[in-house]
């Protein structure tokens, strides 16, 4: 199994991020704009982008803390992965550790999502910091696969 | 062992991404203005940032195709691994599978770093499509560490 990694910092309040990834509204703030769905724990979110999308059951929600979700449906090497964002003070910041865990192999797919991974991350570091995130369809192309 | 990884497009040849990564003046293009050292193969390559740097050494060059470097100087969790860029052609894109391998462990640094290279990855995208990157000391500032 292997992860992908990535720690971002919003000078934001940690409630401010944790909103951001606990609310629809806050969620189309910097990912998808075409998002919806039971953002509750237990609850599944729809998330959709041009080509596909992305069905995430909320296995916890730990005010400011934590969001931990499972990939429930969205392609193949993604189901039953799981998504962890943990929430911690650092000064002015926001710090936002982030892992996409439970990958079977080092695919390009997983090359491709990581950096994407990251992107979306400072659109959601931006929509803390801004109001204003990047999220699709208006977001960064990295490449080929969008 | 734990590797971050990433892919980027460029809409650029593979012989410009390659000058990018295989020159010292490409290098402090979209990474580190302060740049300098010996770019052949067994050369060894100094990036220097504002808190510290790293010295590469250059293992493999091919043309168009490939870069490895064994870090060789610069963090403790860095020496010795290995950071990799494999080029190739898709459509009109100059794809670059990227891979800082041989981790021993995700320590938290591990997680800030692959945020870190998925925005010097970008920069790099920057510089083969436009002829201007955003290297440090100009990098784009992702958290409370830079």
């Amino acid at each position: 199994m292997v992860d992908i990694l990535h720690r971002v910092g919003a000078l934001a309040s940690p409630e401010k991020v944790y909103e951001a990834l606990t609310t629809v509204d806050g969620l189309a703030g910097w990912w998808t704009e075409d998002t919806d769905g039971d953002s509750d724990v237990g609850g599944v979110i729809r998330f959709r982008f041009l080509p596909g999308g992305f069905d995430m059951k909320v296995l916890e929600a730990k005010a400011a803390e934590l969001v931990l979700w499972e990939v429930v449906d969205g392609p193949e090497e993604w189901i039953g992965t799981r998504v962890r964002f943990e929430l911690k003070r650092q000064g002015d910041f926001t710090i936002v550790l982030f892992r996409h865990e439970g990958w079977k192999e080092q695919v390009e797919f997983m090359y491709h999502c990581s950096t994407k991974w990251a992107v979306y991350l400072m659109s959601l570091k931006k929509l803390a910091e801004t109001g204003k995130g990047d999220p699709s369809p208006r977001d960064v192309q990295i490449s080929d696969w969008h």
